[in-house]
C-alpha cells in the first residue's frame, strides 16, 4: 500500500521466537508474512543467540518494516524460564533498534485487548480474532500467530502514541 | 605474552555490565584492563540494549580477546529483575558469540571457588583476592572486579575442558 507504514511484531522466545510483517493505513490493515525463527536447542545458548540475531535480522533485511513491537511478557512461575525469555528477549530487541526502528513494547493484556476487545482470553480466541482482522495471514506457530497480534496491537496504538507527540512537539 | 590466552570475563547487568580483559599462559594471569560499560536509564529499552551491545563490541574491537566467559547468574527475588538481567546477558553472550569467540558460562558458586577457594563469599573477600592473584589489577567498579574474576575462574577450567576435548578427539 502506497503511503502505509510496515510494523514487525515480535513474540520472544529462546526455542521459538514469533514474527509478523503487517501493514498499516487509516483503519486498514494488510497481512505481509509470519513465520517463525528457531534455535537448535542441542547447541549452546551463545549460539543460539545468534541464530536468533540472525533469523530476525534476515526477516528485516527481506522486508524491510519501519517500526516493531515486542510483547512484554512475564514469567513468574520460574526464574530459569524467566531468564531464558529474557535473553530472548534482549535480541528480538536489539536487532530492529540496531537497524534504526522505534521499538515498542505491549503488555500482553494490551495486546489481547487490541485482538479481542478485552484484556484477558486465551490463545485460540486471539488466533480466531486474527483471522477475523486479517482474513489472508498465514502462520506455522502459536508464535507467529500471537506475533500478528501483537503488530495488530501497535498498529491500533502508533496513531495515538504518534499524535501525542505531534501535540508535544506543537507545544 | 606470546602464545597467551587472551579471555574477555563479562558480569551482564542493565544498568552496568563489567568486563575484564586477562591473558593466561600456563599457571600464570596478566591483567589487562578492566572497566563498566553503563546504559543510559532515562532512556528506552531498545535503546539500552544498542548501549550495551556498541560498548561491548568496542572493548572486543580494542582488545581482541579469544574466549569469553560470562556469569549464570540467577535472581529469584524478583521476575521483573531477572527478564532485565536476561535482556543484558543476551547481549553479554551475542557479543563475543558473533564475533567467533566461545563463551562459557560459570555459576556465581564456581567463580567464588576459582578466586576464593571455597563456592561462598561476600563481594570483598572476591575483591579482596582478585588483588592478590593479579595485584595490578584496576577496577572502576563492583561489576569489573567481579568481571575480574569470572575471567580468573575461565583461566582456571579452560585447561580441562580443553584437554577433554583433546582427549575426546583423540579417541
Amino acid at each position: 500500500m502506497a503511503g502505509a507504514i510496515r510494523i514487525i511484531g515480535i513474540d520472544p522466545g529462546l526455542r521459538r521466537t514469533g514474527w509478523a510483517i503487517i501493514e498499516t493505513l487509516g483503519n486498514s490493515l494488510r497481512f505481509v508474512a509470519a513465520g517463525t525463527v528457531r534455535s537448535d536447542e542441542k547447541t549452546d545458548l551463545a549460539t543460539r543467540l545468534c541464530q536468533l540475531h540472525d533469523g530476525l535480522s534476515g526477516i528485516l533485511h527481506t522486508h524491510t518494516p519501519q517500526e516493531a513491537a515486542v510483547e512484554a511478557t512475564f514469567v513468574n512461575k520460574d526464574a530459569a524460564a524467566t531468564l531464558k525469555l529474557g535473553q530472548a528477549r534482549g535480541i528480538a530487541m536489539l536487532v530492529p533498534a540496531r537497524a534504526g526502528l522505534r521499538v515498542a513494547e505491549y503488555a500482553p493484556n494490551a495486546v489481547k485487548k487490541a485482538v479481542i476487545g478485552v484484556g484477558h482470553g486465551d490463545k485460540k480466541q486471539i488466533h480466531m480474532m486474527v483471522k477475523v482482522l486479517m482474513p489472508k495471514a498465514q502462520f506455522d506457530t502459536d508464535d507467529a500467530a500471537d506475533a500478528i497480534a501483537i503488530a495488530i496491537c501497535h498498529a491500533h496504538h502508533r496513531q495515538s502514541v504518534t499524535s501525542r507527540l505531534a501535540l508535544e512537539t506543537a507545544k
